[in-house]
């Protein structure tokens, strides 16, 4: 050992989660399954290590993503290994590996922990947790209306309004078709137009159209092509038509919206916080024909949707709405000095025995003192415990927040616990 | 996209959780949770990446151990990272980056994976999770007690009784004492006694003696140490005393218990397996004087246990008590055809409103194969939607266990689900 001492902090862009942290993040974690499980999505996990092929297999634009933004290693054995980026493939990887043996449809989640490699910039996270919802082997459009309204019932289970977000759907198969009616068939061109409709809501209207007009070389179809992007005629529609027959009022279609990832082939949608304070998408997804296509075998279609733990705290935060998990235990005891401590445990664990969860204060502290810190440790019940109160097994609980005394034998003081 | 396709295995050494097994994971950590929080322990996490600083601090020994048996790599910003292969230098330096504002004692629980480069072999895992509960800043014995019976109430919570396992405890410093007795003080001695006595129960009592008279080279010198580490008279140990008082009786001394670790330097303990098909080592931990010294400051005692989820997972299907945190939904609404699928989606949602799991089988199978597959993923009730149910309001919902049916509107469904 040496007299340079290391430092406490944790690697670059990632988290520490200290107790309070810890039961936010536990908070998220908790709605979250609990909201999934109730639309009958059952839960999957994977390490956090997977083959870097199956990052890269997609092409040569692909593969420079991944030499880039994430963080490839190569093993011992020669392998080529990636932090993973992103849950998609591995759950697609996952589903192609037991097809044979899976009933579609099926509806998993996973909250797994991501990791991208970002250039060194303020606040930006090397890894971050995101909810990730799926549906494969379902075409019909009410698998598209059921996960977007599991999305919409995370943001009631949290205590939002549908006055807090909106959601924002568009349809890749539809945007051909009608980009089609205005005579682009170019795939090229298409493409084009797509890439713009992503920076939409970014630029100036002239601005747009200007690009639009370049990209189609003639300014009365840009025209027609930015009033058919700007209705809000949701159309034939089904997956709009079917949310607002579930009663989700919050939703529209926007034929801007065209998410980033190439694998989209069907609905696209979003929600964005409409908060003027954090205007920003706030959960994306889309559905794909075939994400099992690396892997052969019969097309697999899929719909799903991810969610971030930082961009889910950021809403709740926004919006007043963040609240935790906390394991603070119910009741402290506290010895009057430490030759009581051992009695103190024994006390404990008759607590604990009536499902109650119980701390011993054990420190040097005066008993005044261990009372401060277990109010400051929001812990509801302390017992000061002396010998009087041994020899006479008649104990005193006194609640912190109401000042409230009870006193009696173990048995009678759990049977008010439990009781309150 | 080539024609060759991707193997859906997982990267070599770690696993894929389908839902099965993330049930039984879930189960697991849910226990750990519930019993760490029970004794007052908060939950902390963080990430797997840390500075490869922090395993490579503590000598040369040390920084072979992290460059042959840890992932290790150089960042783009040629900073050195690990991938954490144990939880207790990210707790220790949390610690101590936060000395100032914790309120001691600290009882901190996680359940990080962790990662070990092991050289390929049958069955050896690269990626593990592990319950770790850890006490700092209490150097009282019932601190030590207190951690031991939290590891012992585990096991109770898992459903094992005390003949199931047993407790083995020593102490670092009591050990020393008693080689001072017997005349020996020399360290490099004692190490090589500590080292031999890891290895006890793998060899012969004859190659225990013939070994340990080479280190001390004086065989009846060799024959009195080896009475006192078979002696199983607990002395004064209070930690024993005190686990006894508890009422816990399933632990005794044993003098030949060495831990690997080098930093423990008082209580150290072990919970093995006392089935004959499983007779090893399920957790151990110990007491380190001052774990946040590569960080400075003041000494700050600590005293913690890992518990691995294989191990735990092995020791509950030896005694037959492996279970599982199902979530599959508690009913399954199957409509007819898929002209129906929305109105099953506004009926499951109708349901999940009063807090129920709803899967609605959105599939093209025929209906009674809609029912052996919901039977098949142990869903409870199915509810078949025709359009006369939707006519008339009226809906039958059948238990797939009993066989037994219920009719009724929605309301009078819920109340009776809810009921039972």
């Amino acid at each position: 050992m040496t007299d340079k001492h290391l430092s406490t902090q944790p690697y670059k862009g990632v988290r520490d989660f200290y107790p309070d942290d810890m039961a936010i993040q536990q908070y998220l974690f908790d709605v979250w399954a609990q909201t999934a499980e109730s639309f009958g999505y059952e839960r999957v996990e994977a390490s956090v290590l997977e083959p870097a092929a199956l990052y890269k297999a997609k092409g040569a634009e692909n593969e420079e993503m991944v030499n880039e933004q994430t963080y490839t290693f190569t093993d011992r054995g020669k392998r080529e290994v990636t932090l993973r980026p992103e849950m998609t493939p591995t759950v697609a990887r996952m589903i192609a590996g037991r097809r044979q043996e899976l009933s579609f449809p099926v509806r998993w989640y996973s909250i797994p922990n991501l990791f991208r490699y970002e250039r060194a910039q303020r606040g930006r996270l090397r890894e971050h947790w995101q909810l990730n919802c799926d549906i494969f082997g379902a075409t019909d459009f009410t698998a598209d209306v059921e996960l977007i309204a599991l999305a919409h019932q995370i943001f009631l289970n949290f205590g939002a309004d549908e006055s807090m977000f909106e959601i924002l759907i568009n349809n890749r198969h539809t945007m051909r078709q009608a980009y089609e009616l205005l005579g682009i068939t170019d795939e090229a061109t298409v493409t084009a137009i797509t890439r713009l409709n992503d920076r939409k809501d970014k630029i100036e209207a002239a601005t747009y159209e200007a690009e639009l007009t370049k990209i189609v070389q003639d300014q009365k179809l840009a025209t027609e092509i930015t009033a058919m992007i700007e209705s809000d005629d949701p159309g034939d529609n089904q997956v709009v038509a079917g949310l607002k027959e579930l009663g989700i009022t919050n939703v529209r279609i926007d034929r801007s919206l065209a998410r980033g990832f190439d694998y989209y082939t069907g609905t696209i949608f979003e929600v964005k916080d409409t908060h003027p304070d954090n205007r920003r998408s706030l959960l994306g997804g889309g559905r794909y024909d075939n994400l099992t296509a690396l892997f052969g075998g019969e097309p697999i279609s899929g719909i799903g949707f991810g969610f971030g733990d930082v961009t889910m705290r950021d809403f709740l935060e926004t919006h007043n709405l963040l609240t935790a998990n906390i394991t603070s235990p119910v009741l402290a005891i506290l010895p009057m000095d430490r030759t009581l401590n051992l009695e103190g445990q024994k006390l404990a664990q008759n607590f604990r025995a009536a499902g109650l969860s119980v701390a011993t204060d054990i420190s040097e502290r005066k008993v005044g003192k261990k009372i401060s810190t277990a109010a400051e440790a929001l812990i509801e019940y302390v017992l000061v415990l002396g010998s009087d109160e041994i020899t006479a097994s008649s104990y005193t609980v006194k609640n912190l927040t109401t000042g409230e005394e009870m006193s009696g034998t173990v048995e009678e003081l759990i049977s008010q616990l439990t009781a309150s």
